[in-house]
């Protein structure tokens, strides 16, 4: 799809420059010292050559159409070179230049009137306001980024042309291989989607890795990402976190839901893998460029040093990775081949003194053993240390035997360069920690569960929608964008959920009347805007079951009440349906302005902010994911039923939350929603959407 | 305390040797490179001279009694040697040799035996199984860690000699210097204290850092630790995470602390800074070197690339830094003398083609704020850019005005390794991410917080010591350590606690008696072993305030259960006092094996374990320290009154976690306890032990 792009047999550079430092300059130099292999046109109508090759005035003198154009004039010259690219023919082009949107409302006009010359012809456009972009298999550096970089398996692509500047020296001093790095700058055609679909289908592209600062099209991305993500890890840095901000909330859900969190939920439904730093990314690619994927999550770790192999095992239980537990067999072999003072078990300690044919003997082994995922291997330079040569045994083995991920981590600096180099260019990835190396296994662990994960099946429940439609047209007609609890009930109950059905009686047989309506057992509470704290002053009875019951306590309140609250203006007694004695839970939903429904789970009640133990999931939600929401909180523990009490039945909390993801997937106009508490009784019982509130606003 | 080790005139080397590889030649080669200027004394009986020094047969030829003796012999033979210090009078002993305690029971002796020996001649032995010592300053490197570093100001201890050798590399590429570096080793008779305290009185270290894998004596190092972090900062990386294992523990308290709970509370009361990585440690070691200490956690940026900004901007607020507000005067400044385009807000951008002079404006006039207490310099290696020039100007600007510390992260590898080796010989640490310069920023404010907080003063209340003692001693007499309920009450009450009061009542008469004895309001609960819901069968009346209603109340009860629940064994009613409606919090105790009473509070209730929301810290607690064990915990919000529900008095609470310190600390027998739930009502109430369970062992 952007094949100019990547693979173009000639190239334009116009705004090329003679000048040392200029941009135009650069980008040339590098187009040359790169060897690209194809025909390049420098494009000043002030020069007949630059370092030595023929200069055309302009696009047109070339005589034919290049495959790639790089334009490095200043912005007010932009459009008219692109529209001499569209009389040319001219299908994808880079515009290097700075000075559009990013410098405010004349440069937004300006990249508006450029990218519709380029709409108009077909064009497709990187940039503006980027670096360039380079492919180093093909040896095309159309960038000012600098040295190309070695051929390898990671596709980069960044909204930041300054750190791909620093990401590319960081690489080259260590090594690191690309097969296509993109500055995508403005993004003012050709976005970050573009890019990673591009990445996708790219045969030398094992993995796609990028930073950026936002996500143009939230929900076109989650599709692709998470279609992507099953064939090729994708590598997100995330910047601009701080951007949460400060946001006027009318539900519990609203005020919990930042940009994080929705950010959090779409990299978890589409199986991205979030980085944290430019390190972290680096470390976690280079797992999965040079290994294979790990097929569980125990891990053996073999080393020289004791306190190094403390420091793993401290990283892979705080990580939930398995320390692996080596077979009888295993030990008996390490046994047979290290001296008696190595430990056999896990951490396999091959001692200080241990040469290259101890840790070939050991990571030998340990590969055999079919309780061992992944092997991590550490090495510190100690006086007898050869980290050289066990760097090229370790490289051999690996070799000899593929299928399980090795990764290594030799601690030190000077004594370790060149091991770490031998390390590398076997691929096997080197860590400066431990603990980073830990990280990518766990990393690695996680997108093995996601690729595993059931096939997504959103099921759909008999609904009276009608009903909903109706109550939510009244509510935009009339402004009104808060609906009342009594509706919001209505609506849930449209959508399968069970609600309080409750009435105020005035005298002792309308009570029993009610009573009889709604069926046994009921509750009864005194009915007084001057009493809070009901029960203090004999106001509630609960398990109602018999009309003599519901008459003897109603009379005993009217009774005894006004006696105790003299003041209190007293409304009369509310008859409600017993809620089984449950927990309280929170459902709800806040309306991302980028991805849509996000929806949320946790403990209930009036402390949802204060214990914010709640988990975000994207609607719309299957039966697993649902499940997933519950049990990634603390409150899962509770209702599956800790220190001996009764647990609920999961299935029916997942049903409901469910439920209110066809709810809001079916209705865009519902803006954020709580189901507080969503009450919860033991298996066999049905829960109750005690009390609801929902926002809905007119569709732009 | 420690001088004739760090800085000997004369070393013995006993079991150097010729034949290179071996650890006795390499310590002598380390010695003598490192251009030692005192002597050194080869002892070996089969050399005359070893790299052209005199080699003596034994240390008496010697004819003078060395100041610091290194042994290399072979572990059976290293007591006749330390026979031999003990006759000549040596006062310091590095045992490098390895073979004792670590390989078992046979080694274990022969370190006792060593020790003994050295004991009674008052000789101070670091080691055995250590990698030796070293002091740059002195040129003495008795170690065979590698070469000597250069001079600095960090003093390090590590509990593991590989890793010490792994660090001295990275130490020496990095340019990072020391005062002293100290392997301990088997930590035989010189431990981690000994250093630490060494360190402390040294005038040549500002920072002293380390890695253990256990402490020595618990109670002894938190009181040192606490005083020598006033002066310098102590950062620690301690191993062995995974240690914590399963325990049996009869309380909330003893099941949720683990080892890790008590070092994090050690550490938090101690001010030691607890490092996760080696990485970590060398950040934050280098940012407490070379800057000095931050007035407050406001932090300005500077940055020539957007990304690299916002990645900055991300890692203040997640680490809870303060993203300094420039004052309009240094906005103006700033205008003044960058491009219009720059940004002239926190972070300032300087652009992509800044030089060095827009760093140095920039830095100057940021260090002049009075809103900024740090300064974050970031910089991308792009096409216009002067690193080294950039690093110049900076380490000139800091050198002109210090009193605020300055970082920075220079991304990138090649293009700014030049630059990064000026900004660390100008003492401007320099850090591989923005993230990590973060939080090193974050680390050294913290330590400032801990360094001005108030005085420890731990406040004694008057209690009835002599009754707690008769409860606990008669339980240790009979053997039983579990301390029943009503007697745990007591020894609360003792100490000025208020527990519930209540009576079985048989008929309602007696009800009413038990009434009026204990106070109105009351509480009615069936007492039925078979009837576990009580209030499910209306076997619960609450605020009962009167003798009619508490006869009503249990008339009815009798009446009516025994027909809901035919089957069921009615005992009688528990007449009981009426808590003020409150919230269930947790007060509990757990005693560490290694450091003492550990207290615990959080949110009480059965669901302790699945909230977690608790607090732990060291006994004995000041009123600040209790009150910092509420902050710290979620539940605090809703203690001070979440969503306009009203507070409680946290002096209340903060007292009763003195009043439980203050019974820990006079009672070592107790080995664990809970008070659960701890009901704390509204402002002017009286909070109340409505539970409790203590556990006491004989003390050894």
């Amino acid at each position: 799809m952007l094949d100019k792009f990547f693979n173009p047999k000639s190239v334009a550079i116009v705004g090329a420059s003679r000048q040392k430092g200029k941009v135009g300059y650069e980008i040339l130099k590098s187009m040359i010292e790169a060897g690209f292999s194809g025909k390049i046109f420098p494009v000043n109508p002030q020069s007949d050559t630059i370092e030595n090759i023929k200069c055309y005035p302009d696009l047109t003198s070339i005589g034919q159409s290049p495959d790639l154009v790089v334009i490095v004039v200043p912005a007010k010259a932009v459009a008219n070179v692109m529209q001499e690219c569209a009389n040319l023919g001219v299908k994808a082009v880079v515009i290097i230049t700075a000075g559009f949107k990013e410098v405010g409302e004349e440069g937004r006009k300006l990249e508006q009137q450029v990218i519709q010359i380029a709409r108009q012809a077909g064009i497709r456009v990187i940039g503006p306001n980027c670096l360039g972009l380079i492919v180093p298999k093909n040896k095309l550096n159309a960038s000012f980024g600098g040295t190309l970089p070695v051929v390898g398996s990671i596709g980069y692509l960044s909204q930041s042309g300054a750190l791909l500047a620093a990401i590319l020296d960081m690489a080259n001093a260590n090594g690191i291989g690309f097969s296509k790095l993109v500055s995508i700058g403005n993004k003012a055609d050709v976005d970050e989607l573009d890019i990673i679909d591009a990445l996708a289908e790219d045969d030398d592209t094992k993995v796609i890795a990028g930073y950026l600062e936002n996500i143009t099209d939230g929900n076109t991305f989650v599709g692709h990402a998470e279609r992507i993500s099953q064939k090729k890890p994708i590598l997100l840095m995330k910047a601009g976190v701080s951007a949460a901000g400060a946001k006027a909330a009318s539900s519990h859900t609203g005020s919990l839901a930042g940009s994080e969190t929705a950010y959090e939920a779409v990299f978890e439904r589409a199986g991205v893998i979030r980085c944290l730093s430019l390190n972290a990314q680096f470390d976690f690619a280079q797992g999965f460029a040079y290994q294979p994927l790990p097929k569980g999550n125990s891990v053996a770790v073999i080393t020289n040093a004791g306190g190094a192999g403390i420091m793993a095992a401290d990283a892979i239980e705080k990580l939930h990775l398995t320390f692996a537990k080596l077979s009888d067999e295993t030990k008996h072999r390490l046994a047979e081949k290290l001296p008696p003072a190595a430990n056999f078990h896990n951490p396999i300690d091959v001692l200080g003194d241990a040469l290259a044919d101890r840790y070939e003997f050991a990571l030998d082994i340990a590969l055999d053993d079919p309780n061992v995922n992944s092997v991590l291997i550490l090495l510190t330079p100690q006086a007898m240390t050869d980290a050289e040569g066990t760097a090229k045994v370790l490289v051999d083995v690996v070799k000899r035997k593929p299928g399980k991920p090795v990764f290594a981590s030799f601690l030190g600096a000077e004594k370790v360069v060149r091991a770490n180099a031998i390390l590398r260019e076997g691929k096997i990835p080197n860590y400066d920690s431990p603990e980073a190396a830990a990280l990518t296994i766990k990393v690695m662990t996680e997108y093995v569960r996601w690729r595993a994960r059931p096939k997504r099946i959103v099921r759909l429940f008999p609904v009276n929608r009608h009903k909903v439609e109706t109550i939510v047209e009244r509510h935009l007609r009339q402004g009104v964008g808060q609906i009342g609890e009594a509706e919001s009930k209505e609506i849930l109950e449209a959508y399968g959920f069970v609600t309080p059905k409750d009435a105020i009686a005035n005298t002792a047989e309308q009570a029993v009347n009610i009573a009889e309506q709604i069926g046994y057992p009921v509750v009864l509470k005194i009915w007084s805007p001057d009493i809070i704290h009901k029960s203090d002053v004999g106001g509630v009875r609960v398990g109602l079951e018999t009309s003599q019951e519901v008459m003897d306590a109603f009379d005993l309140m009217m009774f005894r009440i006004p006696k105790k609250v003299p003041n209190a203006k007293i409304l009369g007694v509310l008859v409600q349906t017993m809620c089984s004695r449950g927990k309280e839970l929170i459902l709800g939903m806040h309306r991302d302005p980028h991805f849509g429904p996000l929806m949320m789970f946790g403990m209930g009640g009036t402390m949802v902010e204060v214990m914010q133990d709640v988990s975000f999931y994207l609607a719309p939600l299957t039966a697993e994911e649902a499940k997933q929401m519950l049990v990634s909180t603390r409150t899962y523990k509770l209702l599956i039923g800790a220190r001996g009490q009764q647990g609920v039945d999961i299935d029916v909390v997942a049903e409901a939350l469910q439920r209110l993801s066809q709810l809001v997937t079916e209705f865009p106009e519902i803006q954020e929603m709580d189901i507080n508490p969503f009450m919860v009784g033991p298996q066999g019982t049905t829960p109750v959407a005690v009390d609801a509130r929902i926002r809905v606003e007119k569709l732009k």
